[in-house]
């Protein structure tokens, strides 16, 4: 068999998404291999490439000796062990110059590690973040790719074949060297988690506050992610509120546990953001909110004491509540990505990633779980100035919020007033509050520091810092 | 020299803190030896000595050999390497038997690394929280000693006679097995951290929202400071309202800067907290407005764009918002405790602590940061019952609770539509009003994970896990 008969790209794990992406690649006429030790699952994909250029391996051996070289091997397994035994087993078998790929959700100093460890001896190891679902990786998800630059280019015809377009243009670009890659995929689903805590929030509103139904609740989601709220968590949020449980005339979603669960990466995101000194709050409060959903015990004893027969009506005209709850969330919506920019380029300069915000955002506005419309502005905020530090700080996004916080401001102080909860509404506008203060109230913190602790302070227009004996004589 | 003329305890590192214990101890009729490598703290240790039985030694060696056995030895020096290196050097000059103790605010991580790296050794490790500063170490701290609770009876006498005293008990107990004593002080900061963003918020609403001078405010922290609001932290904040800028009409408050800065064990508390899926979004909110704080370039120009001209004066009754405002201080008080011990409880079980939470309120109602009036209240709370889920369960606390919610919805909204930031008011508000809601709209995060990600939901009085193809036929 001569090199060109060889396969150009390969894929371990065969479970749903290593499937998806690799007959995506034989649908755009790649030839690519599969292994996976499964038998089953390498049978399915011989079956389903039928005509196309995909083959799958039970003999890893084998599969490693029938790609094309320098080799390019995607791993989609689970994060944790198992990606560190697939490189152990595989390592003996690559040569020089191969480049594996993790495609999963691996945490970005594990990534770092394995970079590290595969490039002193000769491998190239991409950490990439995929998303989309299997819908995404099937017919064009988003993808990351962080690693060697040079290596990048042999999986860049692949990769830009597969993605997700919009307007013709691929919604994949190399991100930075190192974990870049999986950093800004870590950041994407953080964004991700704030954006459906806001969701859940709005869908609290409109139910417990102004006493709308199911069917009142999609029209509203529908009609929304027909304007400038348009995307896909909407979208599918839309769909939930269609979707009747079987046999009934409800809601399948009334019948659903509320206790939320999470696979990581939205605390992972939290977490890292506090290593960096990054806020996002908004992040912060869905992790949160998701560790409070599972105390469902808890919740119940305590709704016994303090929530007893309280009705959490909002007062008001129902339409400029509605259109208030509109601004509120297009507010947050912004705020969200704002904090996530805002900590991409923290860690860039950190993590020396030399991130272009511009193409992050560009490649978001497809194929990914964070697809939306306003990721254009943000395209087109961080185009105009690549500079930009923070994306609040853009004119355009500027106008946009001054036009949204009497919304906003309604629809927090309403379910205050109400008992309604909306913390991710509040962390969102908090934020906002304070990052527009000039002067926060920040420096008793630092009085009380040096008062307690001697820790000293910082002086306004004074070099140096300070300390002082605080205390009353007695 | 008989083992009757050797010291009882040793202490190595003689900063502030580390001279200060050893007085203390010094004070009570002990006798006990210090170690520095710095000649000059070793001489000031014997000159402040006096007649008191304290003797500092600069070499390493003649320092161990003095100690009676089994040896107890405080480290005193800074987390992280400097504590490795201390044990480093240390463990070849110490028998069997003998008990380190780090007396430092090190990670509870590396605290459970020492632990079985010493007693693979057949040493006994102590991580020790200290709380009270300067003062507290010379004139009674609270301490939560965790590690081999045979061990301890040998510091037990010592400890008892120097710690804070309330109603003639000390603040110092056995707190549980390995790193349990530094993970208690690690959310003691957590907590304070907490308080003194409310504080910080409280006072920023009297400035800028009631338009208050700094006497005003000076005045009114005094006053609460004699009633139920009593405690360390708005003590000293009254001493700082107090404190005019040397040869000037103004408070020294006004001139510091208004970036906190942070060494770290309230990150460490957030990051903790997430790990044990604890919600504790008073603290987290601490963390990310300290963080927020550093980027004052950032937020002068912001406010440039959103905030030229604003007044923010909240309209009313200022003796009516001065009485909301108390009891919102009180219920966010209330909250901040609350969120830090369920974190120590889900800690006791995920770490099998086997903490004693009524004991825990009990040495922290003396001698460190976060003592308070309201401390009686929880010690009282978990006195009555060791088994206490949730202090907001507890019925007395649910009164005071219940009290409280007029003057925190009223400071919230007022806040919210005023344009002045409270985001530690209105998380620990959120978390309260999610925490005592039977039914959170987390089930539509259910429902999203599941459409997008087929991640399966649960259904209510069902067992299993489910999946739904949501997408509507095209």
């Amino acid at each position: 068999m001569s090199t060109t008969d060889k396969y150009a790209f390969g894929m371990i794990g065969l479970g749903v998404m290593g499937r998806s992406l690799l007959l995506n690649m034989a649908d755009h006429g790649f030839a690519v291999a599969g292994h996976d030790k499964d038998k089953g699952k390498v049978d399915s994909l011989n079956q389903e490439a039928g005509d196309r250029k995909a083959k799958g391996f039970l003999d890893v051996k084998e599969f490693i000796q029938n790609l094309s070289t320098p080799r390019a091997i995607m791993m989609l397994v689970p994060a944790g062990k198992p990606v560190d035994s697939v490189i152990e087993e595989l390592t003996p078998l690559l040569d020089k110059g191969d480049i594996l790929i993790d495609g999963g959700n691996s945490h970005f100093t594990d990534t770092n590690r394995r970079v590290e460890e595969l490039e002193a001896k000769g491998l190239h190891f991409f950490g990439m973040g995929v998303s989309g679902g299997e819908e995404g990786a099937r017919r064009g998800p988003s993808m990351m790719p962080g690693g060697d630059k040079d290596a990048y280019a042999v999986m860049k015809p692949i990769f830009e074949a597969i993605a997700a377009k919009v307007n013709g243009e691929p919604c994949v670009t190399y991100i930075g060297p190192g974990a870049s890659g999986h950093f800004v995929k870590m950041v994407h689903n953080g964004i991700e988690y704030g954006i459906m805590q806001l969701l859940a929030e709005t869908y609290e509103v409109m139910k417990k506050g102004l006493k709308l139904d199911g069917d009142a609740i999609g029209k509203i989601f529908t009609d929304w992610n027909n304007g400038r709220l348009q995307s896909f968590l909407l979208d599918i949020t839309k769909d939930i509120f269609a979707y009747k449980a079987p046999g009934t005339n409800h809601l399948l979603l009334d019948d659903i546990k509320d206790e939320a669960r999470a696979k990581g990466t939205g605390k992972w995101t939290s977490q890292s953001a506090m290593d960096l000194q990054a806020p996002i709050p908004t992040v912060d409060s869905a992790v949160e909110m998701r560790d409070l959903s599972k105390y469902k015990a808890l919740r119940t004893k305590a709704a016994a004491i303090y929530s007893k027969g309280e009705d959490q009506t909002i007062e008001g005209n129902v339409d400029e509540l509605l259109t208030a709850l509109e601004q509120a969330f297009y507010f947050t919506m912004i705020i969200s990505y704002s904090q996530g920019m805002h900590m991409l380029s923290l860690a860039s300069a950190e993590y020396k990633y030399d991130l272009k915000l511009d193409e992050i955002a560009k490649i978001w506005r497809g194929g990914c779980i964070i697809r939306s419309k306003f990721l254009e502005n943000i395209y087109g905020a961080y185009g105009k100035d690549k500079t930009l530090e923070h994306l609040l700080l853009d004119g355009d996004v500027a106008e946009l919020v001054k036009g949204t916080l009497p919304g906003i401001r309604k629809v927090i102080s309403s379910a205050v007033n109400a008992g309604i909860a909306i913390p991710a509404y509040a962390a969102s506008l908090e934020y906002f509050d304070n990052f527009r203060n000039e002067r926060m109230p920040s420096n008793l913190t630092q009085a009380q520091r040096d008062y307690f602790g001697a820790h000293t302070y910082e002086l306004i227009g004074k070099e140096g810092t300070f300390h002082t004996q605080w205390a009353p004589e007695k």
